[in-house]
């Protein structure tokens, strides 16, 4: 199997590229990297071993299996330590500074990579490739609209999948089965050793309120003590909201949706609150140009959610998450993160959600979350599907 | 929320005094628990934060997330660095020498948990605490047992979830959904950076050959390069099999099974090569007794593929895996590995999974997952469903 395909012929390049440029400003002889997300990145599929990327030079991938790889930068290794005679057999140099991915390998894997190489300063690699990562290419960029795409048309269904008497969880194993009929991967990569992600979140009535262990916007009860996250066998129920969070990866590339529906009419004030988190959405659509602050972002954000006086149900009740939006690609939590004291500017083709949530007391959560670009005029909005609460009462 | 259910009250101290014996004997002061599979194990629940566990005295469960938790163990902390505080406040020395998570913690996260301690000497507890994780208590078993039997139900019904002219993926979907209508929780913990688990591995025909970039008993094409695992896609049809293995996690802990499944007869070839599976972990059930060793199980697993000729297709073709069984428990690889090289004796209530798996070149894969308790007797199944090869076209 030849490794690049045709199609990433003139990809990859781009992507080494974007690397050796972070390196050479960095003052770094090369990056070894050895994660799940970052060795598609750099080589376009998962493979078990390395990539290693020289400031100045072409990307080895160092491949311990699968074994019927081939192209021009492979090189077959069954251990780490093979990796320099890999090196000057090509007649490279061996790095004297290189960046190790410190934040997602375990500490025993740093040690024994740094040990590989005895004579580098070995540095956390880490922040610097999800910088590079989070600034996406034409090609990545159409990945992730293809994703938003399907995402968004599965969201379509949503109304056709409700039955009255279900549970939350009922509804969630549902819309799970039309993800994965449209080709959902059925596996989302989230950065951060003690994230977990569950194949869809749905929140419905008194749920909305549960706090989480995990550093989600909310977090829902869940089934068991060993996963409290998302749907807790809620059954629907006139009056109440649920809220349908997920990550659509379809082709490596994840993007993040959340709609709300209703069961029957819900108060006005419900309807109310969510009108605030389109109108937050909109606002930071046009602010959102490349040079925006994401402090200046979330600022706004605050703003509007004081002006209605909303502060407290902002992003949870009982605990409150502190961002509004946060990149997304191969993994669902990439950078930026739109938050407080993030003095980082947008940059053009970044992709974002932007997750404006309110919890509504008695009733549940509302708002939505969309995928966005960040393009010349602001943000566009890739996961075109309605945005208003549907009441599934009235359509299913 | 009472952090300590009424139903774990007298279980975690069993876990805990396991940790501390463990500690004792390795002659070090403390463990600190970061990763989410043994703050459950330790907690009984999960949340964001650690657990601290002294060689001697009580632990402290140390919770950032969730805020509503309750119980004397309980201490919040914003950050590790509050940590030794919180210990000089409860009367306990600071440890000069910790054990922390180094095989499952990132680098940068060791370094953090490393300094909040700088007069301890740190080391990595991983292989201490997978080890004791590996015998499990009366009520583990319990759970393993009910996991087993959930997990086993849903195989039951395969054969009325098979329509002719589906695709691998397709029966794959509506596996999955009858998984999670019984009650698996979406997601299952595995052990390994880079290790990722999909919802289930359905893999039929020439699919079973494919070789794959993680270290499974067998891989699958997947249906994309960033995700190479499992079902292709691949349209079931006459004299095909279609196994299909997963994790099955009810409630925290998962069993491990496998089926074996035909469309229509195979050649006899196929048949008798399946028999050979189940010879293996008849044997292997039988010599599995506490004190039996790991490597001499693997051995034992060669002699009886040796002796019907089946070297070049066990475990693979193309690439074969080096082990026939592992253990499972709160992760789906946990200890001990039945493989080469590995003298650790079986000790009772230890749970494992045996996989001797087959690639029958122009069918498919062969073979059966099962998932066992040590016992005094030998190994005990509880994974209690047909193992013969269903012919899907006939039940359905």
């Amino acid at each position: 199997m030849n490794l690049i395909t045709l199609e990433l012929t003139n990809e990859l390049p781009l992507r080494w590229e974007k690397i050796r440029q972070a390196l050479q400003a960095n003052a770094t002889d090369a990056c070894l990297l050895a994660g799940n997300a970052n060795i598609f990145y750099a080589a376009g599929r998962v493979f078990g071993g390395f990539v290693y990327i020289p400031a100045e030079g072409t990307p080895i991938f160092l491949v311990r299996r699968p074994n019927n790889l081939e192209g021009e930068q492979v090189a077959y290794i069954r251990k780490p330590e093979q990796i320099p005679d890999i090196l000057r057999e090509r007649g490279m140099a061996l790095p004297k500074t290189l960046l190790l991915e410190g934040d997602e390998i375990p500490y025993s894997d740093w040690l024994r990579q740094a040990a590989v190489f005895p004579d580098a300063t070995c540095a956390n690699g880490s922040a610097l490739l999800r910088t590079v990562r989070s600034v996406k290419t034409a090609y990545e960029v159409e990945q992730m609209r293809e994703s938003a795409h399907l995402h968004a048309e599965v969201y379509k269904q949503i109304p056709s999948l409700y039955r009255a008497g279900m549970t939350d969880l009922e509804l969630a194993i549902e819309f799970e089965r039309v993800l994965r009929r449209k080709g959902h991967l059925g596996m989302v990569r989230i950065f951060g050793s003690t994230m977990e992600v569950i194949p869809s979140s749905v929140l419905a009535g008194a749920n909305a309120a549960a706090v989480s262990p995990y550093d989600y916007s909310l977090g829902g009860h869940g089934q068991h003590a060993s996963l409290p996250n998302g749907a807790n066998g809620t059954r629907l129920a006139e009056g109440m909201t649920v809220m349908i969070d997920s990550g659509g990866n379809f082709n490596g590339y994840i993007a993040d949706i959340t709609r709300t529906f209703s069961i029957g009419k819900l108060p006005q004030q419900a309807y109310d609150i969510h009108q605030v988190s389109l109108e937050i959405q909109q606002a930071l659509a046009e602010a959102g140009k490349p040079g925006a602050v994401c402090e200046d972002l979330w600022k706004l954000t605050l703003q509007i959610v004081e002006k209605h006086g909303l502060t407290d149900c902002f992003m949870g009740s009982e605990q409150q998450a502190k961002f509004v939006g946060h990149g997304v690609g191969i993994q669902l939590n990439e950078l930026p993160v739109i938050s407080d004291r993030n003095r980082a500017p947008l940059q053009i083709n970044q992709i974002i959600a932007l997750e404006p949530k309110f919890v509504v007391a008695g009733v549940g959560t509302v708002g939505t979350e969309n995928t966005f670009v960040v393009r010349d005029f602001g943000l566009e909005k890739i996961s075109m599907v309605e945005e208003e609460i549907i009441d599934l009462n009235k359509n299913s």
